[in-house]
């Protein structure tokens, strides 16, 4: 199934989370042996029936090296292959010239068999080009960041309005031929949030920042959630997959995502 | 020794050129057995006494997952212990939230060993910080790059000004607290480089785009050299590296970066 097509039926069932896959050898339990994989199986073993969809951030792995590129791998391949209607988007940031682009599609749809991906607009949808004909993958472009100093360029006036109201515009209008265009939107700017879905529309939007960033929930799903009361792919990390460092570490997982769940749901009324 | 050390290093024995390490499994010479590190071993032998830097770009790796990183790997390595005096510019084109770039950062400077990687100005300096940190390694920021497409964004008006020079703008005066920055400014547009150049002043910019790409080596030689004649890695990959394609591939490489090095040396008049 599709990335947009495994969204929608996630969003059907009321499910709005996205848990960030983000470890690091210092902060895992003692009970994992400092094997990535043993521990998001865990999380994912003791989430998946409550979750939107699963974010690894590529550069977690990458610090380990190749074992971490492998670790990676037989984390999609296990989501893929136990919970295959929860999507996997893969947090890389990536962005080259288009013919460099074919490898990077081959790293994350091909060999790690990722759902979606997110990447930088700079280069122009001439170089993106690569990513955006696998019409069934989600390419997820940043358009406002969640990080504190964003607004160095993404503020930036341009023609009297800011940047990532630019890259909006011209995303949502330009390169979404095969509707396989997503955003990133940082819980950490509500306001802006509301003018961004103003601008693209109903287009899935995924939210990093709630957590430890300290994005408001409430806010963030008043000015994200779409004309159908979805839209969004509310992403938590450390908040979520370190609440424990114990025994009890995916319980405990399961615990915040139950929580954020349902704050949302109940901010959605649903 | 520091990156900036290396290439200056270089530069007074006048060399300027920056052979790409992509390698492409299916347009490997049949000798190597697609073996990459094989294959660049070949070409670094060939090469490194008229080379300024070598410049693996990371896609081209990654897509054949944990073998690939292994192969970059022992390249990096390659170069860095057999002639430690020629640079290693990893062309990764990062760029994350502050504490995810931790990530890459490891990834890049510890695993890998690189002396430098190019980086997305998107997120703003707060967010590349601990790439910044790392004083020893080129910080190398995407300005306007060489893709037909860039100015889709990089040449939108920001007070009157293309988004590019204000990119070169910020970077130079706000980014560069440890002496550390670079520009990448593709060689396919050599009137925007004059510019760039005179806003950045002398520091060393990745020049990609000449060969197949098409950029006018002459014209970028004349807009792109600093005050001191010096300043530019002329970067080619395809053009050097698959040169031929028989048992020879490695003195074809060493007939094209001579013909190059000649060339700039022609035109600079050294």
């Amino acid at each position: 199934m599709d990335f947009i097509k495994k969204l929608q039926k996630k969003w059907t069932e009321n499910k709005f989370v996205c848990v960030g896959l983000d470890p690091v050898v210092e902060k895992l339990p003692k009970i994992v042996k400092q094997d990535f994989f043993e521990f998001n199986k865990a999380i994912i073993d003791a989430t998946h029936d409550l979750v939107l969809a699963y974010k690894p951030n590529s550069a977690f792995y990458e610090a380990l090296g190749p074992q971490g590129i492998e670790q990676l791998k037989k984390t999609v391949a296990y989501i893929q292959e136990k919970y295959s209607d929860v999507p996997v988007i893969l947090d890389a940031k990536r962005g080259d010239i288009g013919s460099t682009n074919e490898g990077y599609v081959k790293f994350i749809f091909d060999y790690l068999n990722a759902d979606a991906v997110t990447l930088h607009p700079y280069l122009g949808k001439e170089a993106i080009q690569p990513f955006l004909d696998r019409r069934d993958k989600g390419i997820i472009i940043l358009c406002k960041t969640s990080n504190s100093g964003s607004g160095e360029f993404q503020d930036l006036k341009v023609e009297g309005k800011p940047l990532y109201q630019i890259v909006a515009k011209k995303v949502i209008t330009k390169w979404n031929e095969n509707g396989n265009i997503c955003f990133v939107v940082g819980a950490t700017y509500p306001e802006e949030f509301k003018i961004i879905r103003k601008i693209v529309g109903d287009v899935p939007i995924l939210i990093p920042g709630i957590g430890v960033q300290g994005g408001d929930l409430e806010k963030i799903v008043k000015n994200g959630k779409n004309g159908r009361n979805q839209g969004m792919i509310i992403s938590s990390s450390r908040g979520i997959i370190f609440a424990s460092d114990e025994k009890d570490f995916a319980d405990a997982a399961r615990k915040e995502v139950l929580l954020l769940h349902n704050k949302i749901g109940s901010l959605l009324g649903v």
